[in-house]
């Protein structure tokens, strides 16, 4: 065996600290912890780091003659996280991160640092559905298939909501307060629930999966937000939950369509099982078939589990860069063309004479054909009546024009929201 | 980007007929299928091998100069295979095979000429669950974690077979003949459903997880021959169903303790929702917590796809040795001490006044106490009637001495099956 290899974090919150806690207790053979970089030296952090060497600047890793492996905890898109792992790239030191910001806004720097030539690892198991393995799986994995889509719940937090909307009665508001109270949403809870953090991650493993370089504009995204308690008890009539469900799908010529919305999930599948902060991963492939994989998608235990096997990989000589290839040799498009779906159509109906004949003729008029209708009865005065269509396949076109066409007939309808249908069974 | 590596495949079954195809469609980079063996060079695969060099004798292949990687798929403990694969290390030639037979037996001398100095590749992920990269995520996923159990269903054969009980109402030899009539199960069925098969794969993932030796030995080894329709229902009853659950646990200074057998499990568990010929692993491990991964166990695609993973990954240079250690350095040992359970005890009770007070006393006598107890109506004039027992979490030794004296009270009871009940949640 080769002489130990010594690893240098930068950042020591809930996931540096356990990372250094397991490495100082020798969890993974072959890496040795020799130096630390945090705001705060003198903070207690549960573990005892006085044997290690304190770099008050993070950037100071990179040129470290005591490290050869950096971890990179610092978080934040740009900045002196991503100042210390294009040092360290370009010192040839291997670098570990759980930065799907960082990874999703600069894939075009970093892979070209990280698969140039020479090829410098740069592992990221870490950045994407927490503690469950899909770097891996969709990688190494799937590495002789051909992966037709990718599904899953990848955000933590808005599943914690909707399964709280969903099973506590709790509306949006409510919910997401709980969650903030648990410690799963951030007090500016913007990039979770408005989809963009799994929007990151999923231009990431699209980049695994597709070969397309990771740019959040290919991203159809819409977040949990406009999800109301309604909605909830809707798609329950449906015999459905409604999840966040993030999906990246290989259109043939048309090139990859990528899409973080909330869906309509029928509950017999395996995605609705996937509850409170769970996250999972669905990968359909040829030959293999259908993998679904299903874990805790953040937490400091699950986020250090993946940034240690990673450092494992590395010190053994079986670190990856980043990507096949540098984003500028990605082979495939992105496209903004979804693929055709059923459709959960919700707005509120004006209590008068002629509203469902009119919203009807509408969707009809736009070649939407309507599979299920389903009215509740009102509040005593209300004007407007909950109503929620299931439509028919039809094309991402027809339902824009038909919902822009009902929202425009503002005297018989307003609140018009539609969410695609994932019926798909494994 | 160094020389293509030349691929060598013995045996052109199902799975090594879609590998080739696969390698000649250009599926894995850095590959090039050179030479295949199989015991009739003209039978028509549904693949073009024209191109590629026919080795008569799948040895050979071990010292081609045009091979320089072994594809191992013709199966079987030992034999032909086991000669290949041993030449093929001793020439340090990278390994690759799906054979679970041939590592459970002979794991000892492989691991002695794949982990020594050198160290030589031995891939087998395709050997365990499949199509589902459950060797990655042991191994590599969980590498900085300390894994406390792995429980899941590893036989698809099986899991179809107890499926079909349950949803069709099917007794145990009309499914298993539906089984053999969908390619599900062999015409000798004895390897899948003694248990033998999963015991195999369990052995060999608990050389990953636990640095155990493989040894069939250590495993506590139940088939499904002995469940009925009865059974089936019983479970269902309790809001159960019966899988076939392979399952080593981390039992602290006593060892390791292997088992597979027959449990009945909560419908709320996600290994309830494992059904038909699907597989399925449960890890726990901390800091990670518990991960989930299910797909297809077996078939020629799920089976090629894990396969091709790992001529990927030997090809880009990061093929492992079979083990982290030759088993002579393996630190564990294992325990056939069972944990604590609850059981589900089913026997057939004599229908005259005073069995039941007996057979209670009999589980009192032995410090099993019940939980719930079913008692069926039996067909007229029948003279022993199905009763169920729930058991309270005992001791095994407890569980087996009430089971032995309940056997030994033929004119009350017969037909005794007593089987560990799942109850944790994910």
């Amino acid at each position: 065996m080769s002489a130990d290899k010594r690893i240098g974090i930068a950042g020591l919150g809930t996931v540096g600290s356990q990372v250094a806690a397991r490495l100082l207790s020798g969890a993974v053979p072959g890496a040795v912890l020799t130096a630390v970089s945090a705001r705060d030296a003198s903070r207690d952090r549960g573990v005892d780091l006085s044997g290690q060497r304190f770099v008050s600047n993070p950037q100071d890793l990179a040129s470290a003659d005591d490290v050869d492996v950096v971890v990179e905890l610092m978080g934040g898109e740009g900045g002196v996280a991503l100042d210390l792992v294009q040092a360290a790239l370009k010192a040839g030191k291997p670098v570990v991160t759980a930065n799907k910001a960082m990874l999703a806004a600069h894939a075009d720097s970093l892979s070209e640092a990280s698969c140039g030539s020479p090829r410098v690892p740069l592992a990221f198991e870490a950045a994407v559905a927490g503690g469950i393995p899909v770097i891996k799986a969709v990688r190494e994995g799937m590495a002789g298939n051909e992966i037709s889509r990718l599904s899953g719940i990848l955000n933590g937090t808005c599943n914690y909501i909707l399964s709280r909307m969903e099973v506590a009665k709790l509306g949006f508001e409510e919910a997401l307060k709980e969650a903030q109270d648990k410690g799963f949403a951030e007090a500016d809870p913007f990039l979770d629930v408005s989809g963009t953090d799994a929007a990151q991650k999923l231009t990431i493993l699209s980049a695994l999966a597709f070969d397309v370089a990771p740019d959040m504009a290919h991203v159809s995204l819409t977040g949990i937000e406009q999800i109301s308690a309604q909605d909830i008890s809707f798609a329950d009539g449906f015999d459905s939950v409604i999840r966040l469900v993030a999906m990246a799908e290989h259109r043939g010529a048309q090139g990859v369509f990528h899409q973080v919305v909330p869906m309509l999930v029928k509950k017999n599948t395996t995605l609705a099982q996937v509850s409170n902060e769970l996250n999972a991963l669905k990968i359909e492939a040829e030959p293999v078939g259908s993998i679904f994989l299903q874990g805790p998608g953040a937490g400091g235990g699950a986020t250090a589990s993946a940034v240690l096997g990673d450092i494992s990989d590395i010190v053994q000589g079986f670190g990856r860069a980043l990507f096949r290839a540098p984003t500028s040799g990605m082979k495939e498009s992105a496209t903004q063309n979804a693929p055709d779906s059923e459709y959960y159509v919700r707005l509120a109906l004006a209590d008068k004479p002629g509203s469902m004949a009119k919203a009807t003729q509408i969707l009809a008029e736009n070649g939407v054909s309507i599979e299920e209708v389903v009215q509740r009865s009102s509040q005593a005065g209300d004007s407007f009546l909950p109503v929620v269509f299931i439509t028919h396949h039809c094309e991402i076109s027809a339902l824009r024009a038909a919902v822009g066409a009902l929202e425009a007939q503002k005297d018989i309808c307003n609140e018009v929201l539609a969410l695609p249908v994932f019926t798909e069974e494994m």
